[in-house]
């Protein structure tokens, strides 16, 4: 009898590597972001649960604990750091979100749309404040300046982006300085802090730096392809949120940069505000496909994905090592 | 011939010897405010700077610079914090302002009401940044730990703050809870964290934290009271900003306490926004008036201004004393 080997198709990449990779870590983790969202105020847990428990990945943390696991540190100071990045990213969200006055993040109300503006802007600074606390009780001042640092650079980002709205010239340059500010910055100090607790050498800490920063720009670059081509049901994310905000992404930058007087006109209109029906959408995406926007963000992002992958070649290949790589060509293949 | 001496009638207390004594030691601080609230973007510093430069008395980060000279402390550590606990209050402030949605501060147009509340949000957090990583440059975890826990005090204050707004019943203590956290924790730190760098005794720690906190209630109550007696062209607030907000301060808890059912209806209505109008503010003058509820808060502003000179009793006579003495005596005395 002659057995029939069946071979399974080569499966998409997927997160589930790196999921399992840190699972352990991760309820540790999660643990410590329960314990230190509590207060004696019962407006902050809840506000604060409503995102923190809403359906996040929990991508940054994740990236510290992948990191830790890739170079083979055994303590368990990293919970408590994953916690502050967490909890810094929730504080940015719930800003975010009173900054674009948006109504619906991973498929859920936003917080400031069901408690208002005010509470969204204070419990995300009772977050950010929680979150120098848990850095200051690890005790690391070089952990302490990686993360205040990352921190700043947000915040720098944040403003960038907040003076570029609505300007149609804004180009691909700053636009990467946007993203390298308000998403990346976070991505590579959540992987830097691991080295740096691990008390790894310096080319370690930059190597892990390059993986979080490249693959946060990848992510956003994919996250703001996905605008232009997904829908809301799938994505948890409004598609056409940016078009309407006029947000100049990288689609709308180079279908700009590539269309004809006409297509111009209509990407100035829509991004100074005066386009924003479901029609001028319609119209928006069917630019950003003919011109190939969408096709070259992706691209962008894969290259970017790349050399995330290729900063960790230095470091032994294994279970944690692979799991980065596909979390990586995860993160690129999200839009197709 | 008589020389005739003609003597000064004894003159009300002064910010001037305080302001007097740490006048170098403020320069210093000012320029690293100056230098650190720089950014390639430059709404930030602009935005910033209208807050920063905006004839604010440099309260907190001056009690820093006292309590150093009342101590002895002949370093510099003390001028980079001043500075952060200056970026603190500033970042606060600016999002104080987005909260209540204020249009006067300090008798100019507040940062929200010209660059919008988005903006205000994010360069706050820049500052909130900022001020921790010139703390991390300074390096001193103790420190780092007073400030953080402040901060994040304050960010609890102002949510419970926020759900205590609009509710009459809200009560004394409770009342006193929400300033405590929201002015005093800062007052405290700035204070206590002189005698860290200075590296004093744990009870000299305590004794400066007690001087700043009650001070602090001292300043808070004060400009509680302010809101029903004065006008906006002196105190740069606009009288009746709280009333028609609907918050719940002192001279309005003394006043519905003490009033009868006609007293009670009208504070609830005023105080759930049913009353806001100039006559309304002129009928809640009369009540807070008659039923002796400045006079009280003032005099409840005087018990703790009291404490706070009691506290620092133990330190060496001296100008630094005298100065932080008739510091708090200014304070309690401004609305007379």
């Amino acid at each position: 009898m002659t057995a029939t080997v069946h071979r399974l198709a080569p499966r998409s990449p997927s997160l589930e590597p790196m999921l399992a990779l840190v699972a352990s870590d991760m309820n540790a983790v999660n643990a410590v972001i329960l314990d230190r969202m509590q207060s004696q105020i019962p407006l902050i847990p809840e506000l604060a649960g409503h995102l923190i428990a809403g359906g996040g990945k929990r991508m940054r943390p994740m990236l510290t604990l992948a990191s830790a696991r890739l170079i083979g540190y055994s303590g368990t100071r990293h919970h408590r750091l994953a916690a502050a990045v967490e909890f810094i990213h929730t504080a940015t969200l719930l800003h975010d979100d009173v900054v674009d006055g948006s109504d619906l993040r991973r498929g859920k109300r936003t917080a400031n749309i069901i408690w208002g503006n005010p509470a969204s802007v204070l419990v995300g600074d009772f977050l950010f404040s929680r979150s120098f606390e848990l850095m200051v009780e690890d005790g690391s001042n070089k952990v302490l300046k990686i993360l205040s640092n990352a921190s700043a650079v947000i915040a720098e980002g944040e403003v960038n982006q907040l003076t570029a709205a609505r300007r149609v010239d804004l180009g691909e340059d700053r636009y990467l300085d946007i993203i390298g500010a308000k998403t990346a910055a976070l991505f590579a100090a959540a992987c830097r802090i691991a080295a740096v607790v691990a008390e790894r050498p310096e080319e370690e800490e930059a190597a892990l730096d390059a993986y979080g920063r490249n693959l946060g720009i990848a992510f956003q670059l994919v996250d703001d392809a996905i605008d232009y081509v997904s829908d809301a049901g799938t994505m948890g994310k409004d598609a056409g949120d940016d078009f309407r905000e006029g947000k100049m992404t990288l689609p709308v930058i180079l279908a700009y940069a590539r269309g004809g007087p006409d297509e111009r006109r209509f990407w100035k209109d829509a991004v100074e505000g005066r386009r924003s029906s479901d029609d001028d959408f319609a119209h928006a995406v069917a630019l950003v496909r003919d011109s190939r926007a969408v096709d070259d963000t992706l691209a962008r992002a894969r290259h970017y994905g790349q050399r995330a992958i290729d900063a960790i070649a230095g470091f032994a290949g294994g279970k944690a090592k692979d799991a980065m790589v596909e979390a990586v060509e995860f993160a690129v293949a999200r839009a197709y």
